[in-house]
């Protein structure tokens, strides 16, 4: 064993070793310790740029405190106040006071710890956004392709795990994209504003040296220096950008959580009308091909909804900074950029391979032996029998067919007998056939296409 | 006993026995089960009335089924197949052709049961929607009144348990008002679709007796007839409306939460600065006055995160109609719509009645002798001493104020001692003071106030 | 319309239109309103028989107010101090003052609201958990005749959707078995006590009237008195029980959801390997049998893991009564009974009804034309060409017969060639036959049989 | 800046920057990425243990493996498969063959990934498990002497906020300890089996080399091997296990909630009867002492309810391995084992150093000026008035009490005015004492202490 033996475990660090879903993805980098201390020292940058005039030292020994320092930090948050910042703050102004002693004054100035870890989740979950929101372009994109090349191909439409009516794969494609432009637009429209104002939400440590109005405007040139929303007030307790982050990302995941669910519907090796482009192998049956990142999206969606809903209990934050409410919220927020950001990633590239095979949808539709159009065959026979006798025959003819596994086009003829006006051969044909019968789906799938993402 | 002496318990129904939050609020009856089942019937009554010239059998018969078929049609839908659709249009078709045979052939025609189902889904939640934005339009306006006339009220801010610094009650108060309006306006903006699809979505069981382009246009006037917003595509498994209707219903309840996790810090005991305007009693002590309003709200806001996970979860809906995932929902939307209901209603009341205290607050702000007003003491102390110094010996002299149990006052002069260039006796009663600290409180108060609900 | 035209939505009352799931099981008359109401008022005759001689009037009381009173209590909760017991300890003790002026004098005496409540609770559950346990029992029982019958019945295992290996049904439903028979030691176990502390959880009030250890005696009285077990201590705000029979009810649900989640892939239209004994229609498609049982357990399934977290949230509770958490506990808890009371029913009759066909678990076995062997085959070449060769050659000859559709066996001759010691065909046939490689599947359906129900 | 400028996020691991609750905890090390390597490669050893005679160069791979190859199985395991054993097999096999290939082929014999995964799971469960019941001992201990401590210390009961009664801190520290019990005991008792059942739960690739009775006595010597329980059956799709660990876990963090909410309450600036021992500091208020401790406990009570609803949701686990539900129990599986680990630890040191403030609590009971005693004052006057009338005249008294701000033994002369048979000022001055008051306070704490931990 090599130099690193004596490695434990705390000193190893996390690299998602159970965290298949986001290991690997843009959001794992966009998301971990680094980047959330680099977003920390952004906020302390940015916070010393608004009040003071030079601060080079500061960016200067920010940068270098960077790379080093997460593991420390990480421990003593705890013991030093229960959040990272307080030991930041000490470690920062002594690395700028070697550097400038007068600059060292300049540091933390008139902020709470919460203005630095509210701005620098909210920076965090900004630069995660953008790489997520390509992903659910890039997801659309595919799917809109799949919708339109498979507008017209007929597929089982299946309710309560029967099969009822045909469909088409475009219809289920474009609903798919519905939801995927769903949660694009919701996402992007969630305002992520800075946080700042002072112990208290008062912004009164600034008022020593600020007439009042420039005051005021402190929170919006500290949300202009870091590319963030204008806090209408200070939110230390007023957390509607952290619900609304929360939700909009369970949101997301949720709906590719429904591109998931059919995919792995779908490729049921009794089923097998798609498959992933790679799917995964097994230690064990080397033929598998597994659903591997549906799999890992509809673990995304199992998981999601509970860590918003720890987002939604923390709303009820008691007096100007809670206790427990808001160190809730760290675990599940990060989680779920990691969640959502893995899940987008998978889904564009499931949705770029996703191999559709219309043959077995085809054969598929023809599993019921015709009791799929049994609704179109009644509607047929209507105008002829009366709709409610139609229905009737109808309903007769199906049980007799699936009780004996035989064609509905068969038992149709017997229940149908010598009648006067018996409808011809052709028509039952007609009616009896799946691809004759796929309403509106067509055009469903062209109207819903005609959406485009929000400010795309 | 009388007459109903062998009523069993399911003859009795549930009238919110275990649920004081909601019964006898406007979301009681809004969402109770015959609600419920006339928003069933109006949906068939809609349904008819797109696809039928005279529909007035129809109404009728809907009209004699409302007020006595709940329980029954309740015990017949696990059995008919899962929902309480299926008995419904099987006793509503009796009824009607009691009346008119012909006009029982247009009973439920082309449609599914989810579509009915949903569609009283989001007419129910549509009526309660009504009533729950008028009363936290209440609550706000009683909360900008309170903003209004305590903007310069002080009080202590509370960070961590702990008194941090002097904040203002106006403050709070726009505070609470400014997520009462985020929660109204974004529960307004939830888009309430009706749903017409047809067993799988495509619309296909109206194409027999319609033309393409009237088919297409069917959902819109189903929508129309009904006051609801006119859907995309059919929603049987793309479920955004009913997430984000639960989320909002959630994020509603969270921010009342806020509301009431303060009125419930602040009116104990020890602190006493508010009082909701009638407390409830105890069985056992007579003295007391229980913020009863609060406390319901509270646990209100403990319930809806995880009822919104739920629906959350059932974003991932496999199929065309998926086997649990919808039927999941039912409960936790309705409850959701009853908590949301129930907690504005009580916040309004609570609002308007809330009892304000100044002289506790400001009793309050002097419990720890001034260690209220250290920051603006060393702030004010920094131009004479430094900053560094400054804080250092503002540190030194809270610390034995607080050990010493005296005045921060009295530390400040024993550690400044006869220093030249001492501070003036005046200047150090003016950084002492709370309500000379109360930064920008007012201002960001006003500020706050000047926004309006949306819509509004 | 009829007399009862006027009735209005919160004078209905409900029944569990928007539930399924228990509309009609023994849980809805076990856990509705009248049933609460009737544990609240033995409660409280219980309490007046540990303190009192004679409590016949308070008896006869409760009985008259039993039948007519929920609708009134509900409504006089919340302004009453937000609970029922507040008004029902008025009206009780104004029945029984028309009755006896003395008597009524021993209504709630050195009890609080909370004792009787949490009493309630714990009654209704003890009595809605008898039938849950039978129900539990039944299903179990059924189970366990599936799994003998069909202890050597070759099916598919499925892994991530996908065909693995062979397996046996038997062992599939003796895995139900066990999981159910978790599910019932584990809710059998659960402690349910009664609740008696007085005001502050003290037994103080009690201390007037009699000596210190015929006080600390009382609770254990009141408890004997009910058929509920002894409190080690008031536990107002140690809340151990509720979060014990939380979790068991939700393990109960979720156990039945796996039985569920294995008979709706089943009965899979395409693979059609079970059905529920009697399937649900469809309104619009008279031809379907829907597994409906499977689907209202699964959607509830779905939402008892989040009822579970309001009261393991509950824990946290502040004080000697919590503003909040106590509260917040009624509607999981109630609902929680439900849902495992209604999924415990309906998943006896499930079990009791479930058809099985062994044709299709044969036929789909066959879907691989024997790519479910190939782990059979590998072992099986292992000791001719070395385990690594055999794999090696193996995973070809799968590909391969994957690729073109055709046996594993015809590819395996291929791989083979005219190989020195080529395996003997008839060795090949049986290392293809998936009825020849069901492992331990029997073994380990005996071994699990042999358990029983703890103390059945 | 230095050589490791270049460091990017993903390279630099995650060492709990915004986990307070457990970095530096026993929990970090016994959960970490490097931690859980080690469980999967033990788990590896002792499966070719089970199999094969000579296992030295597999356990040297392993260790030569272990501690550089986190970083890489993290990445390589969603397009691998969706989990870390298959990149994991590989490497491993690799590293053997390099040392012996022969022995190569005893890695992974017979077994499926999940047989890994669950097995290494429930062996990093079961060590960090140790470290978590000797921390909750811990808490326990330091509870008991407190409560021994301060069996007769009166302190006030509080209920909805409100004062109510008198009780003693001891009865309220032996209650926190019955829960630290209670807790103890649950999760000491959760059942964690090894897993042992090949690619479908059979153990059928066992059988190419065994005999059938030794194949069923495999999981055992695999379970004896590793110091975990034996299976009763391959639980692959049969999760009692983690669901039971999940609630146990989740129990746990709620049980310490408790605690926290009460630190949380009574160290209130303004009601300070207790402080933490070293509470934390604040970056901006140099005065403040935070409870930091019981905040970050509060905190992941808030969050651990939520991940336990995650795995009660995959108790629903269709087929032979689920497409989802079994992967998205890794994330709130770990996390719950670290946030109750890290709640432990920051309990017992937070009961250890927790300072009590008995003049405080004297001070506070006296501040209603004796309604706190208006139970015991209407009891004590009951032989002399009735009960009725002496409640009255009770409420009277305190009504006026509390409106004028006057102590209850003034008004309560006032009311009682020149009665015949007027109680004696000695009875109304014990009366109105609340340390008089405490009921069976002091007996119930003394029978709370007798209990010891199961096992302990």
């Amino acid at each position: 064993m090599g130099k690193r033996s004596s490695l434990t475990s705390d000193e190893a660090g996390d690299f998602g070793l159970t965290a298949p879903i986001w290991a690997g993805t843009p959001a794992e980098a966009a998301t971990g310790d680094l980047a959330f201390l680099r977003a920390l020292l952004d906020a302390e940058v940015a916070l010393a740029g608004i009040t003071s005039t030079d601060i080079s030292d500061i960016a200067a020994a920010a940068d270098e405190l960077l790379p080093h320092a997460v593991r420390d930090l990480a421990r003593r948050a705890a013991p030093a106040g229960g959040n990272p910042v307080i030991p930041l703050v000490k470690a920062l102004t002594e690395a700028v006071a070697a550097r400038n002693p007068a600059a060292a004054e300049s540091v933390h100035l008139g902020a709470t710890s919460q203005d630095i870890m509210d701005t620098a989740f909210m920076l965090v979950a900004s630069r995660t956004r953008t790489g997520l929101l390509a992903d659910l372009t890039r997801a659309a994109s595919a799917l809109e392709h799949l919708a339109a090349e498979h507008a017209h191909t007929p597929m089982a439409a299946r309710t309560l795990t029967q099969q009822a009516l045909p469909t088409t794969f475009g219809l289920k494609a474009a609903g798919w994209r519905d939801l995927v432009l769903d949660a694009h637009d919701r996402l992007a429209s969630v305002v992520l504003p800075a946080q700042l104002g002072g112990a208290a939400g008062t912004l009164a440590a600034f008022g020593a040296e600020l007439p009042p109005e420039s005051v005021l405007a402190l929170p919006d040139a500290f949300a202009a220096e870091l590319g963030l929303a204008p806090p209408r007030l200070p939110w230390h307790t007023l957390r509607t950008p952290v619900a609304e982050l929360g939700t909009a990302l369970a949101v997301t995941v949720g709906s590719l959580g429904k591109l998931a669910a059919d995919v792995l519907v779908l490729t049921r090796t009794e089923i097998g009308e798609l498959a992933e482009g790679s799917g995964g192998g097994s230690s064990a049956l080397p033929h598998k091909s597994n659903p591997v990142r549906a799999t890992l999206i509809a673990a995304a969606a199992r998981t999601a909804p509970a860590l918003a809903a720890v987002l939604l209990g923390s709303l009820a934050a008691e007096d100007e900074r809670p206790a427990g409410a808001w160190h809730a919220e760290w675990l599940p927020l990060r989680d779920l950029l990691r969640l959502a950001g893995g899940a987008a990633h998978h889904a564009a590239v499931l949705a770029e391979g996703l191999r559709v095979n219309p043959g077995r949808m085809r054969d598929n539709l023809a599993f019921t032996r015709g009791l799929v159009t049994a609704e179109h065959v009644a509607a047929g026979l209507a105008p002829i029998l009366g709709r409610r006798q139609a229905r009737d025959l109808v309903t007769t003819a199906s049980r007799k067919a699936a009780a004996a596994g035989i064609p509905l086009r068969v038992t149709l003829d017997e229940e149908l007998g010598p009648l006067t006006g018996h409808p011809s051969p052709e028509l039952l044909d007609e009616l009896c056939d799946p691809a004759a019968y796929l309403g509106s789906a067509p055009a469903l799938t062209l109207r819903a296409l005609a959406r485009r993402p929000a400010g795309g």
